[in-house]
């Protein structure tokens, strides 16, 4: 499975908006198209989103749109995402933007399958995760989902409790979809379940993703997460991110300082367009949520499992 | 606001499954067709259920079928709520059904009203609730909904925060709905958005009603109150439960005998009949969970706040 393709003339990107029930690829050749794909969730995980950029800034060089102002419309797409701005930099000097792109998509996939391999001893049995982290959510194979398929991949009996990752749905819409193709055993719940699941006493681990991690080691990921991981911590398992390093921002020194993307009341109140909340109801909508540290066993990198505090450069 | 009207002849509940967007009220005559609204959730809220299987039973004779018959019937439709079986054993003897039905009904709005009374004052604030516990559930005001509605009444500033309560939204779809008509200050939020909100240190109460209490305390209610409560020991945040008494189960020692029920997948995977997962997509789907008794601050009754170990009877 794969969520972006590029054939030299152009980005294709699955339409996850309309996923499962729909398979749509839509193909940009503007780099304002691919901004508004980021924007408006046709691409989404932060992976997934920097591999995205990369090939915007390609085609915005073909549409004649000057590198620092394509730079600057991409990067207001989505501002928590860190990958995005670690792409965009990466680019900034680049002579042959398309070889660079291609490169970050490439070692994303690697990127990927190290984290899997790092990740795959951590988990057995009996595991849940939030949000998607998988192909959809990167170049390919995944992070935390990558953590859970190199750990099949090895042998392990595993099964995934995705929650369904309200507001937005990519668990019930994604993680579902990627499994049932891939073969990754797995029950879907809501995210009210978690806690009584936690509960029953026989989860071994959580495996979440990462949008941005502080210098310290607080993690913004997707709204749930720290509920999830307060929950984890209170019934003794341990939070595993799988967090590729481009998504540690040095220079953000902790969790305060992650600014949080508050996202439309709509995604609430509407399902797919239809109305679940009467009309003018007050919506608190935060896209991401900070998870400190200490409630964190470990982050997967490529380089291996992470604690706190972190290698230095 | 009320949920369920006797006009001597029918008994007419609104419609809680087309809420918000439509008001449309059923008249039923006959004990089964009662007996599907139960199961179908035209009506939800222990209280509420109790005092429509109560008016069942007066159509049950009426329809020439044996009360222990209907009884039984009625009974099967939603074997959580404790309230179900305490008002068909409340009616068991009795001679004039049609009376009594309406005393059941009537003494549940002065019940919590009495329940308001005594839990208004440990509101004040930010208040998180989960699931509707208001009109719509009960005869009328509410349990956990109306210790809001009586501390409002009373003069305080209250902001009470909805959680949408997935998978069937009764927070997003009914208790905002009460709030809107009633002006009650209301922000709605996804329940994978409480751990966020907690973390940021101005929530003064969680409240939360219960559709069965054993006799230690252990309570049963809505999938994700006991992750809400959980989360609320950690941030140090008391948790209430509103709770007549005839939701005390003190035949059932503890929540390790307390039976959930198991609802459809559907509820999960679709929405309104917007199809949300993969088809096929396996499906954990508690109706209910269990929160131990430490968890709970008080249990607010109408005859005071209790704690554990529960008064005698």
């Amino acid at each position: 499975m794969e969520a972006i393709r590029w054939d030299g003339k152009a980005l294709e990107l699955i339409d996850q908006r309309v996923l499962p029930t729909e398979e749509r690829w839509l193909r940009l050749e503007h780099v304002d198209d691919v901004a508004g794909a980021i924007r408006d969730m046709v691409v989404r995980g932060a992976p997934a989103i920097g591999i995205t950029a990369a090939y915007g800034l390609v085609l915005a060089e073909r549409n004649g749109v000057a590198r620092a102002d394509a730079s600057e419309r991409l990067l207001a797409a989505r501002p928590t995402a860190v990958n995005l701005r670690w792409a965009l930099e990466r680019m900034a000097d680049i002579a042959d933007l398309e070889a660079e792109a291609k490169a970050i998509h490439a070692e994303d996939i690697e990127l990927n399958r190290a984290i899997g391999r790092h990740g795959a001893p951590l988990l057995e049995g009996k595991v849940i995760t939030i949000c998607n982290t998988g192909s959809l959510a990167t170049g390919g194979h995944g992070t935390a989902l990558g953590m859970v398929r190199s750990a099949l991949e090895a042998g392990k009996r595993l099964h995934l409790y995705a929650l369904e990752t309200r507001p937005y749905l990519q668990g019930a819409r994604l993680t579902t979809f990627e499994c049932i193709k891939d073969n990754i055993p797995c029950t879907l719940i809501t995210d009210s379940m978690a806690g009584a699941l936690l509960q029953k006493g026989d989860i071994q681990a959580v495996v979440v993703g990462c949008d941005r991690v502080a210098a310290n080691g607080d993690t913004a990921n997707k709204i749930g997460t720290y509920a999830l991981s307060v929950l984890a911590k209170h019934h003794g398992v341990p939070v595993y991110v799988g967090m590729p390093t481009s998504t540690l921002d040095r220079r953000c020194p902790t969790g305060a300082d992650i600014v949080i993307e508050q996202r439309n009341p709509d995604e609430v109140t509407h399902l797919k367009g239809v109305q679940i909340a009467p009309d003018g109801t007050p919506v608190w909508n935060p896209a991401f949520d900070v998870t400190p540290a200490e409630l964190i066993s470990g982050w997967v990198t490529e380089h291996g499992v992470w604690k706190t505090p972190f290698p230095s450069e």
